[in-house]
């Protein structure tokens, strides 16, 4: 799904992965971590796909509502098993939205 | 593939889609598009997956060569293209990407 966020400006964090080909654990956790990460405190909206490459776009409305969420307890408990057993790479990047237009037929 | 861009700052443009179910030409034309915007200045890479949804995220130097890729005369052609034959819906956003950071293995 196409996010609908409010107008900008706001943040964004792009998260770009190459996954380890097994998957020990990694669906239960990114499941908990969608459940989560849609409570959390200035989240707006984030879209995913994964073909080969994964590219994953939170949006927020501020800077520390992304510190915080990075900072969150379960998340970081994710982040190391992310970095130990799921990924290969990422690179995370974290922008201020501009400008945004859209299309809908 | 993860684009290797450079420090920050740098631009993104986040392209979220949703296709049409018939290719009509758009397999081709992608392939066409990918080719040209490698050769425009101030291209710095670009990422793309999609499962459903499609997320291209492409990285320049500055808002001016997003400005100048968005009116390049094939690229314009094939945005007609697109909101006519290949999308049902897409979201465009501009981002100044503020920081970044990659772990790999």
């Amino acid at each position: 799904m196409i996010s609908k966020t409010p107008k900008p400006p706001y943040y964004a964090v792009i998260f770009t992965s190459i996954r380890e080909d097994q998957d020990k654990g990694y669906s239960e956790m990114a499941e908990k971590m969608e459940a989560l990460v849609k409570s959390q405190t200035g989240y707006l909206g984030h879209e995913s796909a994964r073909n080969g490459v994964g590219i994953t776009v939170s949006y927020w409305k501020s800077l520390e509502d992304i510190k915080a969420w990075k900072r969150n307890q379960d998340h970081l408990a994710a982040q190391t098993q992310g970095r130990e057993n799921w990924y290969q790479s990422y690179k995370v990047r974290i922008c201020k939205v501009e400008t945004d237009y859209d299309f809908e037929r």
